[in-house]
């Protein structure tokens, strides 16, 4: 019999579909023919070299050569870097300018890699730039919210195959956000403790959906999980705000996602997949009831009209044996 | 300069990026070799001959030879039609069995058709079969709300190219039609409307955005679009509920629907979709403040990771051009 799963989280409901179950190695990718990237790609705007067909880089961090990371607006921005916030309301019209930024992460000269083949230095010094934009962003006065995340393949929404992340700063809070942070806070008022920490608490007294514990760290597959595979990695040590993180944790961030990736990479054939950070805004560091962490959601599956006309997910893999699948799959 | 729209039914903001958009022709499917499909496929388990491949139907509306519309469980159901609705609480744990109905509905004996090909009588009778079986779940004590809808084509989430949709009926009101119906009361509780209504009464006003006005039904493209192309279908009458719907209203919504699919088929060379019947439970009929609709989805695009991160779109056409192409786009 199917199960529903309600995610306290985001309070959503999931059906866990067990008659439709597909073990987990069926989730991996059918590859034809691996197609084999070269280091460098002569029309590639992010290869070193080409820095010319983009805007001039923002932030870079520097190698004895060329760079290990370079930071640039978005060519094709979805948000205007220039121009003041400006609301206009008429009757039930809601609409304000698009200002904000929108950049571009370049995570490596390297064409050919993806985070999964990165060290776990150079994955540190992607998630040290992330920090140094996201806190760059968070001074501009017409931001609300700040997203950091990362579209790997064709099916993750991404046209360009040279490793990249983005960051959208955006003139104000997102529904989605606004509920989780008010859902924490019902919580917490209710309970007294942070849902999330309580929720982590939970998964480690279980061990049954846990992926990846490091020193300040924890992988692991939601109780109701949406999708087959998507994770969380969360930080033991509560923090509702990413740019909390301190030295010794950005070291162990950069291990455990390096190495939850690389799981995804060798078990399931290097999946198309979408990583994002899901923070409250810097001016909510300190608050007792959030909680960030990174999430990452393989596109296995299509979302279909029963998912877009309820909101609800049908999961087709049990998130029990999908972590266990992961834990067993060795990397360095 | 980009703009922030809000959407005041969902309460979600959107970015119409204005930089990136791209024209209404632009997302015309590109077809390489048009596939022509067969009337009859032996293996097809929806195709006429072949019921016996499916678990026997529920609901049949006969012809003279064979049948018109047909009803039959889903062979992979999401929910199970046998068991009781039990709930599981412990501690942050919910779950609840998996129990409701889940059926497939085959539009058509003819497997090479679609529904912006159907005559408006076959459409028709497709909305009564949706009724019927709106009404048949709704009598079921474990079910708390109905999905209609309907998966076209590969990157709709469809896997069989017969022609058919779906009803799953769950055991659980899902989160995003909770906070609609909560959102719609707030409204009506500070104006005293239906904030539906009101909308409608707005996108008829300035006409921006239309696309096909019937006698009961108007089409058109929300203000803040969240996707290139996906639109509305409201019925002017204030109804909550789908099963309101009467006599008239049926071969007017089946007149509209269609040709406005037709436009789709039409102008974007037979667009992947999803449709889905957006309605307040049976037991809202009469209630001032909730107004059901279907609500079109083309799949032109693909979501990544900034809109599963943050839960908005980045919208890269302008409503009011694509509104004004289909209105354009003249079908019988």
């Amino acid at each position: 019999m199917p199960e529903l799963r309600y995610n306290i989280l985001t309070r959503e409901w999931v059906i866990i579909a067990t008659e439709r179950a597909k073990r987990p190695e069926d989730f991996a990718k059918k590859v034809k023919e691996k197609k084999v990237l070269p280091a460098y790609v002569k029309t590639c705007p992010f290869c070193p070299g080409n820095e010319a067909m983009t805007p001039p880089a923002t932030y870079v961090v520097p190698d004895t050569s060329t760079w290990r990371v370079r930071v640039t607006p978005n060519k094709f921005a979805a948000v205007s870097y220039e121009g003041e916030r400006k609301r206009n309301i008429v009757g039930i019209r809601r609409a304000i300018t698009g200002v904000g930024i929108h950049e571009v992460i370049v995570e490596t000269p390297d064409h050919s890699k993806t985070t999964a083949l990165l060290s776990d230095r150079e994955v540190e010094t992607i998630i040290e730039t992330y920090l140094n934009r996201f806190k760059f962003a968070s001074k501009d006065a017409r931001v609300e919210q700040i997203t950091i995340f990362k579209n790997h393949g064709d099916a993750a929404g991404t046209s360009l195959e040279h490793p990249h992340s983005q960051m959208i700063a955006t003139p104000v809070m997102t529904t989605q956000l606004r509920d989780r942070l008010f859902n924490a806070l019902e919580h917490f008022d209710e309970f007294g403790e942070c849902i999330f920490c309580r929720v982590l608490e939970q998964e480690q007294k279980e061990g049954l959906r846990l992926v990846l514990e490091t020193e300040h760290f924890v992988a692991f597959l939601p109780f109701a999980s949406l999708t087959p595979f998507s994770l969380l990695i969360m930080p033991r040590r509560h923090m509702a705000c990413f740019a909390e993180l301190n030295d010794a944790e950005v070291v162990d961030l950069a291990r455990n996602l390096r190495c939850t990736l690389a799981k995804l990479y060798k078990g399931l054939a290097d999946p198309d997949y979408n990583y994002v950070v899901r923070t409250a805004p810097m001016e909510y560091t300190g608050v007792k009831y959030y909680h960030w962490y990174v999430s990452i959601i393989p596109r296995l599956t299509k979302m279909a009209g029963f998912e877009l006309g309820s909101g609800m997910f049908i999961n087709t893999s049990l998130p029990e044996e999908n972590a266990s699948f992961l834990r067993g799959t060795q990397v360095d």
